[in-house]
């Protein structure tokens, strides 16, 4: 199951239909309860319910006068409205580690013994379709990220490793996108990562009852039809069991929260000289089996 | 004005009497409209009701008949579920530089040339007279950080350093919590900074209007009745104009963030051996005009 956040006037919530060409409103249901947003969904859906929505798709008959074409809606971030902060992981790619020394200034030699995480702010996420902003005099090195996004389905503190995936209720693409000089000038990474526009997510989150676990998914990021980044998900450093179990010791994560995994080598700044997005670039993020998050630079 | 959120059973927002005994609930004034929480108190009251809250604290006829004493209330932390996380700065008291080259791995004779921010996560805020778990397991080095907080009152991007006052709501005092041995084994800090219970607010937010623009609060802090740190936020390098103008460039700033504006000398971190808190311990830290927020760890 695909589901999306839409508008045409209001926010709604959407389940995608199988030929990926259609979206079905979630109040179309007749058996569900009504969800004010996606968070308040991935909250209150019973099982039950996501299995009412799961045959629903497979009836014809229900899809014919539910549904709605996709190409005749806006698509906004599946989660437009974050509760707190973005979670992300920085240098969990060996790859990415070797090209970000002017960032981290670390040696690129030692082995990261602990997770980086860091958070980004926004209060609206960037959906598909939707303008990144190049916040001219502000920065002057703006960059992309690919990342496999993690949509944490439930409440859970000290989750042991073996338990994460039930504490997961889907995936998404996420763009980190981030200005270098910023996140160099400020040392910790917060400002640099948080300008407006700059947390991009979508087009979809796939329910996890989609992606085989552990999670392993080809991943890679085009600007202007190059390719930059290409890698898969078994190459994180620290996998998901060992994110989500190390980031809940002590710190409860709750249903909604969005934790970003990383991104791998082939960003702007590992380029000499640097490959930094500007004005009219278009950026396109792929993750197998989620879709493509493709997003212009204004 | 001095405004609090406590509870008997629901989240209630008052404001205290000037006699600091007593608090009257906002649904208690005929004129003003409802409010849901002291965010939404802060996004949508007007001048005018403000004037109204103001002229009623001198009516000893509506305080008699309107009022409870606060030794029977609850207090929540003002803001107790914000919106998203806690922005902070860090190393910005040069003393505070000094002592804390131990996490920071920095060369301390080195002059800041843009201030650190990161951010604390927490989905429910620490009120006063509610206890700091000490995490057993987790960390082993809990500190203490009396830091001067800045209510935002309205939304504003690219804020000019000479109209911050304007975006100003109220101040409080916030206790930024860290775990010093997770802040370097992570290198960025968030995870040392955001252990559950480990952003603590209160008890008060004080209405701007109670405190003379620049803000020079003498600031201290006592573990167990013994002074640790001692300062005034003149002292402050990147002082509140500042902080609003820099941190706004490019990222919007919300009706109801929270600005931690650093922590000075006298953590426990800076002692030989260092003094780390353990369970049992009281901490007080005080902020001229604002009051005393107190808390024990458990």
């Amino acid at each position: 199951m695909y589901f999306a956040t839409y508008s045409n006037d209001i926010e709604k919530v959407g389940v995608i239909t199988e030929d990926g060409q259609r979206i079905i409103e979630l109040g179309n249901f007749n058996e569900l309860a009504s969800f004010d947003s996606m968070i308040d969904f991935i909250i209150n859906c019973s099982d039950e319910e996501l299995n009412i929505i799961g045959s629903s798709l497979k009836d014809q008959e229900f899809i014919n006068s539910n549904s709605t074409e996709i190409s005749k809606i806006k698509l906004c971030a599946p989660i437009k409205n974050p509760r707190r902060n973005i979670i992300c992981l920085g240098l969990n790619y060996r790859d990415h580690i070797q090209e970000s020394q002017s960032v981290t200034k670390e040696d690129k030699t030692k082995e990261l013994k602990q997770p980086v995480y860091f958070s980004k702010m926004a209060s609206v996420l960037t959906g598909p379709d939707e303008n990144v902003n190049s916040h001219k005099g502000v920065t002057e090195e703006i960059d992309y990220e690919v990342e496999l996004a993690v949509i944490i389905g439930k409440d859970g503190t000290n989750i042991p490793a073996e338990e994460a995936e039930d504490y997961i209720f889907g995936y998404s693409i996420f763009n980190d996108v981030s200005a270098r000089d910023l996140q160099r000038q400020h040392k910790q990474w917060i400002k640099g990562k948080s300008l407006d526009t700059f947390s991009v997510l979508g087009p979809y989150i796939v329910h996890k009852s989609e992606i085989p676990f552990p999670v392993h998914l080809n991943v890679s990021s085009k600007v202007n039809g190059e390719l930059r980044q290409s890698s898969n998900t078994k190459n994180l450093i620290f996998d998901l069991p060992y994110i989500i179990s190390d980031l809940s010791k002590g710190l409860t994560l709750k249903a909604g929260d969005i934790i970003a995994t990383g991104t791998p080598a082939g960003v702007g700044m590992g380029f000499k000289p640097p490959k930094y997005l500007k004005s009219g670039d278009v950026v396109e993020l792929e993750i197998e089996k989620i879709g493509v998050l493709r997003n212009k630079i204004i």
